[in-house]
């Protein structure tokens, strides 16, 4: 592989800073311009609440990790036109109006750092402006005038609602597999990056084999980021106690560690964790106790290792892209989610 | 006009039908072929609750009006393809979605006769199948290809969205005029009524006179359905209780009826709504008071001529398109609307 002055110096700036910080600099005309558009977009003449439940949600921030996936695909498969920035708005969009549905489903307090919309507001405000992002996703994609873009984002969205409603019914079931758990974390975070980096191939008018490589990207990408979060709430990967630990343990949601765990559980382990998960009657100690029985058959590890293999597969597939700074900055992105954990 | 055998012998059964009956004969093949559809793309192999929870929906029936407007005008405007069919199943999934969000919203226990889904499963499976159900009928759209389709429907869920959350800001504020109330009415009720009878003119490739026509029955017709019902809640035309009078008013919603009679109020009638409307303070004997003074300043009959006025506006509307047996029953259909009130 042969590499430019320009491109290795690109890779000294992913070094120093995080990829997506370093992706966020090199696209940033880009950037403020999808900023622009949503802002534009998030308003409402009609509905003032809108524009403050909104506001809310954005200035909080958050690292804008899909857009960023989308302009940068376009950019990696050398689109010059103006519609990346439109896709990448719709998939922000979409990303917040799922993040207010979740705060319903969820009851969060919440979210980014600050209380929820749903907190501040209501339920209802929480349903309805979401609904209202959703609809405003729709005619931004619309507005790109490519079907090819509005199927995938369509597949992407019903993926995502199957993916949370299997969520619901997975959860505090000890049946609930690894293959389901797959098909979970493609729904709730896999398919919409998978979606992001696509539609950036695709309004590029990328070859067939490149669009596949990007598809393969974010959706290797989005479910090792998926997997390292949930490996996190159990400490990382090794069983420490962070200040966030046992979340998803006293939610009683089956991920992966657990999933592993209860797969080798014996009678005594199987009972614990269906009297914690299903029958959710836990006491003091019972996330120690947790704890030790992931440590006890290595099921940090394991999912740590699932992890790192889902990041080796998104960086493969990227490979098959043209070795650009952008390509290098998304394999380091994916490097630097496993980072996390490793 | 003339009219030959055919049309005169549908007008009689227009007659002696209810008109939406008598479209639904009419188009039975297509509605069948409708419901084969709907049941179909309900589906999902991956999260089995979701069919549970939308074939609670649909089993309870309901009218399937806005599929039947749908088909009506695409059959008005001579289309002979197959699309329509993919259009009718859209409106209907975007109906049942704002139903199941709504009920989130309103906290409803009961739809159609039956327990809401957010009562028999919870608000959660609420918000999470409504997600899907529009995701599918974002995926049906997607089918037909027509990007002029996909940009009326994304418009119209922007404007459903708009309105709802409107509602939600202007419900319990006495400064809610008519303006808004009409802004609200389209949000929640008429923007998909127009929708549907114009994508069906889109489908079917008609002039756009007769487009802009469907456009303008539909929105009228939707105004006028709203209004209906609105009035009906009062008890109808005349100021006496039926056994479902004054649930708008308990739930503090501001209502045609009662907007008209704020404006009307004197300083002791504004009191008196200020107390029950805005701030929720209601005693026994205080509907048997409302719906007197709605009878001193002649709303319900004001807010009836509104409701016939809108009625009109939609049969003008159609009446510039061809005649047919079809548009026949559509001025049925309006006359039919209002006929619960007059």
């Amino acid at each position: 592989m042969s590499r430019d002055l320009k491109d290795i110096t690109m890779e000294n700036v992913a070094i120093e800073r995080k990829p997506h910080d370093a992706l966020a600099l090199l696209l940033g005309t880009e950037m403020a311009a999808v900023d622009g558009l949503i802002r534009d977009r998030m308003a409402s003449d009609n509905a003032p609440r809108i524009p403050q439940v909104t506001a809310h949600l954005v200035e909080a921030g958050g690292k804008r990790l899909r857009p960023l996936l989308t302009l940068a695909a376009a950019k990696l498969c050398g689109y010059d036109g103006p519609y990346h920035v439109h896709l990448a708005a719709t998939v922000e969009f979409i990303h917040t109006a799922t993040l207010l549905h979740d705060d319903v489903v969820d009851e969060s307090a919440q979210r980014r750092g600050r209380p929820t919309a749903n907190l501040m507001w209501d339920n209802k405000t929480s349903v309805l402006v979401g609904d209202y992002l959703f609809s405003r996703s729709f005619q931004l994609m619309v507005e790109t005038g490519s079907l090819r873009v509005l199927d995938i984002l369509a597949n992407a969205s019903a993926t995502i609602a199957e993916g949370e409603v299997l969520q619901l019914t997975a959860a505090q079931d000890l049946a609930t597999n690894e293959a389901i758990y797959l098909q979970v974390v493609r729904g709730k975070t896999a398919a919409l990056f998978a979606a992001a980096t696509e539609v950036g191939g695709v309004i590029a008018n990328a070859p067939e084999s490149e669009v596949a490589a990007l598809r393969d990207y974010g959706d290797a990408l989005g479910i090792s980021f998926q997997i390292v979060d949930d490996l996190l709430d159990y400490g990382g990967s090794s069983a420490s106690m962070g200040k966030n630990t046992g979340d998803d343990f006293r939610e009683r949601k089956l991920t992966l560690p657990v999933i592993k765990a209860v797969a080798l559980a014996d009678a005594n382990e199987r009972a614990f964790w269906s009297r914690v998960i299903e029958d959710g009657v836990q006491k003091d100690g019972d996330l120690e106790h947790a704890l030790g029985l992931l440590a006890k058959h290595g099921t940090l590890a394991a999912t740590k290792a699932d992890a790192l293999g889902w990041a080796e597969k998104a960086k493969a597939a990227i490979t098959r892209l043209p070795d650009t700074e952008i390509r290098a900055l998304l394999i380091g992105l994916a490097d630097y989610v496993v980072a996390r954990v490793v």
